[in-house]
């Protein structure tokens, strides 16, 4: 268990950071202190946009070099903190992603845990797409070290299949640390003289005033089905995601960029023509502009929606994340078919 | 209309803040070049938050006087810009209200957008609950000078019924400001080799990442009952509204904290026993914990839900927003029976 730590400060709000962080890994430091830094590597999306808005700016952001499979090299994390350090900077937070959105990589969060508790910073762990594997016997050792965490993001939303949306923060802290960073006692809205406990009244605790109660429907599902049903969700889309891996083993029009740890399956679809083309000098740049053209016909046929992104040094692939629990066998067989179907003349 | 002006920069963000401010009227200056000031004035609890949240400061927020409806006094705008002014500070937004939270008060628009035009700060004026009026005929005048808004924010979940969460953020600017200041560019999440124009993709405009399509039940909603339809639920209410406030006029045991102007009727329940006491040293003190025993004995009952607040010197009060177009004069006749039913023996 880390040990216990002196809250960051962030202009007074130590908590918004991590809240609006998503798929991303980084280190995020205090602009107010930092001396002319500049990290000019190119940083993830929602951390990116968090440190704009929380007026750290984007520069306070420095990305972690990841491995082949996308996941967070501890090594890397301790030698820029040190870095960081030597110029005067003052990092408070590191965010581990448990489950990246292209790869489904989940980050070793004990090495990364170590880290965090040598260096005392605040361990933020982006599980909103991988967090719900926790519910699965099976597979939660993909998330081991996540009871490390300060805090953590989930979105039943994602994998378990939650309506849009679902989102929870989860905080070691039990001292009402979001009520002591947010609060704004608006006594016009938050009347403390009420006849039960107003603890329980959490709106102030929270960015928005008016908001949708999103929290209900992950309590109905998780009565409705269980914590069985769910891990039932759970390992479904595994071993969906697992058939049909298989199955394009045994088709030559397709190409795994990695075998798959996630249900995340990344492939490229190889048209005919480019079939025992690998060698030639413009296959990946011809293979790059296949799956668009998929895209188009699957979109236009209203037959499936499957993205697609290039990512890192690899040309555009398609990402099928397999997240429903209800698709089926026949699912799979017939997204393979499909894109044979409407590939076969390119 | 409004002058062409230079952006404010906001730490790169400039449309961040009004985007988070809600509910609240004042002046937002940029810490950045603030130079010690401090003002210590109680600020309203949205502009505070989104102050907090973008790393400006709740300092760096000025409340300018109100009168005693409520409503901005455009002349201490003036003057509160002078003085931040010659203390150093860089004013750079003013946001207005239409509809305040208790009172429903409507600031004067067109004397805010002169001195806004006059010192070339963003107007911003947050319609949340007020907005709505604009779809009627009759109570649209409320809103004059709102055309010369730079931002507006409304949320139809108000006033028009739609279902929570639906808001809406207008913007003058035709420049795709939204897009300049939050668009991320992530490759994985917005490919820009698509078959459609990408222009049509606005998921990067905003702060959140998946998200729910809030916009989709304003558009049916509107498409269902039209212009007219609309109309007739905010006409509807304020009928509503006056209907009640004249009633209360009929009875003893109300007293009004003001005429409203809006569909807010703010009243005390003065209990038998308080009858013609008014002069008495503590009837002030006493008047304000009845609020507190109905709300109690009324959520107990399950019968009605009105909340209660006190607000600048007056003490508890009721207020009833007659928000519901499903409602009738004898629901409104019920709520003026059970007060008196509940508060009987106080």
């Amino acid at each position: 268990m880390a040990d216990s730590k002196p809250l960051p400060a962030l202009n007074g709000n130590p908590v918004a950071a991590e809240a609006l962080l998503q798929e991303v890994f980084g280190i995020v430091m205090d602009e107010a202190i930092r001396k002319g830094t500049c990290v000019s590597q190119k940083c993830h999306y929602s951390i990116k946009k968090g440190a704009a808005f929380l007026g750290l700016g984007t520069d306070s952001v420095r990305v972690v070099k990841a491995d082949e499979r996308g996941r967070m090299v501890p090594a890397d994390l301790e030698q820029q903190i040190i870095m960081a350090e030597a110029e005067g900077a003052v990092p408070f937070l590191v965010s581990a992603t448990a489950g990246t959105t292209v790869l489904g990589a989940f980050d070793p969060l004990e090495a990364i845990a170590d880290v965090c508790q040598h260096h005392g910073l605040w361990l933020h762990v982006d599980a909103a797409w991988g967090g719900s594997v926790l519910l699965s016997q099976t597979h939660r050792h993909l998330l081991d070290g996540i009871q490390r965490a300060d805090s953590v993001a989930w979105n039943p939303h994602k994998l378990l299949a939650a309506g849009l949306q679902c989102s929870v923060l989860l905080l070691r802290d039990t001292s009402n640390l979001l009520k002591r960073c947010h609060a704004a006692q608006a006594t016009y809205l938050f009347q403390q003289d009420k006849f039960y406990d107003v603890a329980l009244d959490t709106g102030d605790k929270v960015v928005q005033c008016g908001r949708h109660v999103d929290c209900l429907k992950l309590w109905l599902m998780w009565k409705a089905q269980g914590g069985q049903g769910l891990e039932q969700r759970v390992d479904r889309t595994f071993a969906l995601a697992r058939y049909l891996v298989e199955e394009m083993k045994k088709r030559e029009g397709f190409e795994l960029v990695m075998e798959p740890e996630f249900v995340n399956v990344c492939f490229w679809f190889v048209p005919p023509s480019l079939r025992g083309q690998r060698g030639s000098p413009d296959y990946q740049e011809r293979l790059s502009k296949v799956a668009p053209v998929l895209k188009e016909r699957m979109v236009k046929e209203g037959s499936m929606m499957i993205g697609y992104q290039p990512h890192g040094t690899r040309g555009n692939f398609f990402r099928m994340v397999v997240a429903n629990p209800s698709l089926t066998l026949a699912d799979m067989d017939f997204l393979l078919d499909e894109l044979e179907r409407l590939g076969q003349d390119l």
